[in-house]
This record gives structure tokens, sequence and C-alpha cells, in this order.
């Protein structure tokens, strides 16, 4: 009978699992998780980490440097990176460049939950490969002027208040903090700069020209 | 008066292209094409063209050879390559595979009209760079039964219609034809293998691997 019930909670666990999975992430964050599954990652890599702000880098172009890589799902939130952190982090590449928070932020998370969300992802980093040199970037400008994606640009006045939390969050756990969003603000509104925009929260050729060129020192050094 | 009336007509003809290319692309559209603008193409390149399914692969790592470049957009279709390529063409580089058409088949177009689109698109590759090598491959099979992207995968039979106009035009043109349905359609059902796909029409990791070993011998060759 004891057995029966322990399998019996065994076998709910593991449906539980299986649709909280389900549930929680996209077709789309399946079909990239599994790629990255296969592809390999090595101790000379530096790993771009993200939603679809980094996915729609073309990273090992923009660097001229075939080390670059891209680990970014569109849609992806803080949880959803911690979970595929395995496949990046088994490698032990050289360097981890993170950008994640505003998938969380149109879903109505606080900045305050958000912070300890990313700080989560960084801790993990560092527990499974402590050599690898991370940089937590800023979350970058929004602008609901476009009209496009209301969840996140609605509360574009967010998100300094994201990165004033970051900030110190990388610090305290000695990693690097790269603020993007003082490049991509425009400073008379508090929102991305439309040169660098078309929607509010993508980014143009232009606006990858700009993150390339306030990264590189960090990519080179 | 006669300048007038010319004036006024150029500036309908300007805001008529302006008003048809704003309608046409999407702003990931835009965000790409803007990048693919402002990414140096060579000699030496081999560039994947296309749209989501292109999209979605890291084609350097797969191949591991960083000639190899990323220059699919999410939803395009045969007429959004069409109007891209001087961005690819304008690099000469030394191979292009080229893999669009579904999502004119999601638009209601018929198998003959899409050929003809493919073969526009073909042509114009020959006549702006002649000496680059062009691979047509085929039109991958989709799934109806994953219950996603219904305007795509109920049209599931167009797939093998589409490739019957495909590979004769690739003669006809003198460019290589690459029959990739062959290696993802369960050929019990006509439809794609569900191994290689969670929604019926685009790739898991597992798809992109077959692609590459299919594709191989063309991009060492």
């Amino acid at each position: 009978m004891k057995k029966l019930i322990f399998s019996l909670a065994l076998c709910q666990l593991l449906m539980t699992n299986a649709w909280a999975q389900a549930r929680k992430y996209t077709t789309f964050y399946e079909q990239r998780a599994t790629l990255f599954d296969v592809l390999p990652v090595g101790p000379e890599d530096i790993i771009f980490l993200g939603n679809s702000i980094t996915n729609g880098g073309e990273w090992a172009e923009l660097f001229n440097n075939p080390h670059v890589k891209n680990r970014g799902i569109s849609g992806d939130i803080c949880e959803g990176v911690y979970d595929r952190l395995d496949a990046i982090t088994s490698g032990k590449p050289a360097k981890i460049f993170l950008l994640i928070g505003i998938n969380n932020v149109s879903r109505g998370l606080s900045a305050d939950s958000i912070a300890a969300n990313v700080r989560r992802v960084v801790r993990k980093i560092k527990a499974d490969t402590p050599r690898t040199r991370v940089y937590v970037q800023s979350v970058l400008p929004v602008n609901d002027t476009l009209g496009m994606f209301h969840d996140h640009t609605s509360r574009w006045q967010m998100i300094p208040q994201i990165n004033a939390l970051l900030r110190p969050m990388a610090r305290e756990e000695g990693v690097e903090y790269i603020d993007l969003y003082t490049h991509f603000v425009d400073a008379a509104t508090g929102k991305m700069n439309t040169a660098y925009t078309n929607d509010g929260l993508h980014l143009l050729g232009k606006g990858y020209l700009l993150w390339r060129d306030v990264v590189l020192p960090y990519v080179n050094d």
C-alpha cells in the first residue's frame, strides 16, 4: 500500500512538472533551447544571453569573432534563462553578457522581484562556472509613443528603478555592471531614443551597432 | 501647371511607395533588414536566406564556420527576400542557400505563383552576382496535427506541389536544387515528422542538425 501511494505521488509530481513546463514555456522557447542543447559551448566562448533583444543580434558578425554566440530567446524571462543555464555553464565559457527582465516587467513583476530574479541567475552562473566573467547589462529603455507592446512600454518608468537595483546587485555579487540604458535613452523624455527602435522595445540595425560599441571594451578585455 | 502636376504625381508616387512599404513589411522585418544593411558580406561568405525557419538557426555554429551567415527574417515572403537582396548580393558571396515560400502558402498563393516568385529571387541573384552559387532548397513539410499555424499547416498538401515546380525551375535556371522535404516528411502521412517540430512549422534542435547534415556536402563543396 505504501509503495502504491509512493508511486502515485511520484507520478503526480512528474505530471505536475511536465504540466508546469508545458505552461511555462512557449514552443519557440523549446525550439531555441533544444538547439542550444546540441550546440557546444567552450572555454573561449563569449555568450550573449537574454530575450528577443539578444535573439535579434548577429553577435559573431557584429564583433567579427566566431566565439561570440547568441543565446537569446524571444519572449524569455529571468526564470526561462535560469532553467536553461546548464547548456551554457557546462561549457565554462570565458564570458556571459546577460540582458534580461523586460518580459518580467510586462508580466507585472515589481522592480525588486526582477532584480532578485536576475541575481538568482547570476548566482547560478557563479556557482556552476566560477571562472566565467559575468556582465549584467542594464535593462534598455522602452518607448510607448510608438503604440506597440503596451504591457512593456507603458511601464517605461520602471526601467531606471530596476537598473538602480541591478548596479549594486552586480557589485555585491562581484560581477561587472554595464550601463546600456544611458546610451539608448532620450534624456529629455526618459524613453528609448527612436533612432534605435521602430516599435519601442526592439532594436534596429543602428541600435545593435551602438550596443556593440558600448560592450566592445568588455568583449575584448 | 505641367510642372505642378508632375510634382503632385511624383509626390503621390513617393507616398504610395512609402505606404506600400509600411503595409508590406513588419517592424521585425525592418529590424532585421536594417541590421543586415550594416553587416558586411564578402566573397567567402555562405548565406542562409529565408524566413523564420532560417532565422531560428545558429548557422555559423552548426557548420563551425564563421563565414556561414544568417539572413533569415521570421515571417518573410518571397517578395520580402527579393526586396532585401542588395544587402547580400552586393558582397558577391560564394553561396546562397534559399528557403522561402511557406509564408506565401499561408497567404493563399498558388503553387505556381510561389514557384514563379522564387524564380524571380533566383534571377535577381544571378543577375546581380553571377558567380555566386545558388541553392534552392525545397519547402519543408508542415504538420497540422499539432493544432498551430493553421493557415500554413492546413495547406500541407501544397508543399509537394510547390517542390515539384521548384526542382525543374532550379534546373532551368542552372542552379542547384536541394531536397530537404524527403528528409523531414513522415512518409506515411505526408506531414512533417514530429521528431523535428513542436508546432508543425518550425524546427527543434534535432531538426536543425538534420538540415545541417543534408546540406553539409553543398556547404563544404
